[in-house]
């Protein structure tokens, strides 16, 4: 159950340093690293191609066609934090376009993550203003009714807390709770070193098979080769 | 309920310096300045970026799987007209590809909006020439039942009438009623004109909150800061 | 009913010849000389765009969320397959990501065509290893259950057997029997030879109507037009 | 394109006793007599099972979350009416509950056909107020903004005036066009008549190839046999 | 972001008396009561009909394809509570069936809601254990991954935390925060009080325009009436 | 890929035996015996309840909006025959009807399985005509083109061979092999006749926790419970 009319001021932010190595990883590493929770529904889909970002949550609850509260989340936005939508209810209507990208971009927000649509598609990637949603819609909204800003919301199906680090590229959205954020980063580290050496290991021809040793494995459970 | 094997052969096309106009403007303004309705399904999508275009919509009803009506359509066309295909039932078969294309920018079309699917779509992108639809796949289309040309029909759930002014780009389709044109296109310019002003103010960090005056309204409804 | 747990590998691959023509003449106009069957269901996307591939169906079937018998698959590519991977239930989880690409690029693989998830897509896009799936997510697999290599499965609602022609392309994928494939080229390359001529007239200006002589055609079945 | 903020107050209904003749036939008898056109999206269900109606449609245009101009429209209701709610976009709301159906069936309607949602479906089967909707759902709805009644509306996909008859049951909605509704009537008890003759040699073991005469047209197309 | 691997036994529970009046009003009249929050997606349907319960949340989080959690949930069950089951996923496998209702059954609990798919539905109507879901499906489970039991989870869209009140009925199912349920079943009377008289003057015939005083306000944002 | 044109008029049936006995046991219990394998899509759904069925599969393949094959289908029926339809390409139109029901029921068929729509489903519910289908539409077909009779099928997402058994109640439908039948049935029962006494001990309240000895295992993965 979400929280209507509020807006928290006061967020902890999650460690700038630590959210720039997230972002040099990529969603399906730290994915991976936080053990396979965290990820928003695979629908989300980024506007641009080629984008990695981490940052800052922080979150905006809207009603559907209504993209009020995100005026009222622009002026809480610091320099690196990603801006997180969730709706009441689904829709598809474009609730942000040009001009509020325009403000979230002079505020310093790196992204949007909207499970909702968003339009000027085109001007935005001339902007460079990275988006990931759940529909492109030339429809605009009301400003009407309450929402929040900075409540604990469900985007896409995952539960994002104001200060949860947001880490989105073109394989998709995670989110990493606020206080594992650093521990997840070494873990991530940690597979990511091992990795090199295993792609040149598996471009020079070897199998899998016998890089992670699984002969044995599938041998146990039965596995049949048939000539 | 549609009309079955007609070809109304003279139309009303809407005029040609309003339909450049309204182009010029884009789906998303030209759909606000409507007052919010005319925007067809957003799972319409472009198979092309970066092409804003408006024109005459030349209606086609097709059944699934038969695309027979598009070659009595091509007849039809004249120069600056987009031609609209619905379907008189859900289908995401392939009802055009390149030879078509080629027929339609031979007669001066300007782009397609089918409510199904269309295929060649690597060919039709390096001719230029425009589509939103449905769905790409590869089946063709056999060539057997009697549909319409330029009735009344209803293109992902919206109604699209032959003379109206479709304009179309990234954020969607968007249908103008032909009487209703010049009126919107007025409205639409008057918006845009006040957008570059507004633009520059958000880009140089005053607020939405501000700008749009939302602090009294916010607080009459109840919003409530915490700290 | 599909058979688990078995490797077969020994399979008839395609002519190689064969497969090539096909790729030259892509999805749409293959579907079209098999009499408009053998297409994967159209949510079957590529991750890239402008790739026109064939090659010898290396098929796989996974379970969700486990992606084992990729692993198990790629001892079994030979240049110039492509490893059509199925489930047993719907996923959208990444099954397949950069290291496997590696893997399989090693082992000659020319593309994957898989009815889940894939990850890593920016890596993979660099790399040119060319994807169709249904979906894209950050969301890595398990290994831990026994599916089957070569054997009959049903990828995106088509029945692929080992050792078919796929050809797949920006349309999308189409599946070919082996023991049809030559005959299928010829038929292809005859609809292909007319095609040019028919291009040259209807960019004249010549109708479709005119030129397929469809005008008695229409006339009998009734179309009436309305001036 | 719809007209907002109107209500028509004359509408010319349909003829009595020929929606009582559709109704008796269903809806499955009266599409095929129309030529199989007329029929909403099969998403359209009954929240009841085993009422068969038919009524003039009384249409009403709603904005999704606004239920306001369904009380507009009560007053607008003469007994045999069918009260078909089109949105200006998709939503599963619950516009109507027991209050609504209490108002509506006083003033004599005969049923509610919407493309949204509907709630209290238990006190409306109590009722016995029949409803064909695109979902339940107990999310209620503000009284806000402006939508039209007696405009005509698309619904589920079909472009329904008012005036037109609307053929509901288990089947789905069927709309005639007004001055379709006698002659569709004729046809379609033309239909049934025949049908009792077929239903009775189908019931002794006659095959439907014989009493339809199809085996010289399945061997024209070559239907082979094989043992 | 949810916690994997944990079993809260503690967890405060519902008062009874105001579960059983949230249970006796339904799952609209409580929304509506909340301000229209709380409502879990349309998606979830009961395999049953006339069953209006409401209990205390005891939440469960499965992977997919894997129901041992619901073994150890069982454990946890006390008179009263309705099980919320979430998955980290999405998954129309059958994770209960009429194993895991006797269990549970005799364990106490009032019902389950799943974000998944159940089977044996016909026995467990005629046992009366009452389910809402996302799907029905033949399809077992494994017993292999850990989840947990009463952490915060996210069903069906909605953030549910143990010890909420779930309300649920044919109309769908709402959750209400524990420490909001005295005051909103408050409301909720309140609201259903009035409910009464109001049905009994709009089955005499009296208008809703009427009856709310909507006249005036629909006058003022320009309803036209024409004849 | 199917192949189109024939019609294979010898098919060896499933013993008769067999099949009661699996129906006896029901689809969630055959499934699970199979080792999981051999389920239809979950979307394929009952218009009846409470019905449970088997029988061999008798495979029809139709293409979208022709259902002139099941006419040819229903000579082949042999008393005990479940006709199993799949389609080309998706459609949810309305294949079958009163008539082709009654034929169907007079040659001895014991059911319907199908990837598409049906209709008069109020009449097939009286006359006790069992159907699973993706869909109910009022939409009729034309009898126009080629499919086949007891080729091998794709039916919602599952290879379906004629003489397979089809398995099918308010869980959904499962196929088993026929040369798998026996074993299957004995492998069920099996599970079966372990199950009363499962069921007793829940009854009575123990655990399911304990009765499968779960706890050793829940604790080595590491289950931590807190208070």
């Amino acid at each position: 159950m979400f929280e209507l009319g509020v807006v928290h001021r006061n967020i902890q932010r999650a460690d700038a340093a630590v959210a720039q190595g997230l972002a040099a990883l990529g969603s399906a590493t730290v994915h991976e690293a936080m053990g396979r929770v965290g990820l928003l529904a695979p629908y989300m889909r980024p506007i641009q191609s080629d984008v990695q970002v981490a940052g800052t949550a922080l979150t905006v609850l809207l009603h559907p066609g209504d993209n009020w509260m995100l005026h009222v989340a622009a002026e809480q936005i610091r320099p690196g934090d990603i801006v997180v939508a969730a709706l009441t209810a689904p829709s598809t209507d474009g609730f942000f376009g040009d001009l509020l990208a325009t403000s979230f971009q002079a505020r310093g927000a790196r992204g949007l993550v909207i499970d909702g649509g968003v339009r000027d598609v085109r001007v935005l990637q001339q902007m460079g203003f990275a988006v990931w949603s759940r529909a492109i819609s030339a429809k605009g909204c009301v400003k009407a009714t309450l929402g929040s800003v900075n409540v604990p919301v469900v985007c896409a199906g995952m539960l994002v807390e104001p200060g949860d680090v947001v880490v989105a590229d073109d394989d998709g959205v995670v989110c990493v709770p606020r206080h594992q954020a650093a521990a997840t980063l070494d873990k991530a580290r940690r597979r990511e070193s091992l990795e090199a050496d295993k792609r040149a290991r598996l471009a020079s021809g070897v199998l899998g098979l016998d890089m992670y040793d699984m002969r044995p494995a599938l041998e146990k459970v039965g596995l049949r080769y048939l000539d």
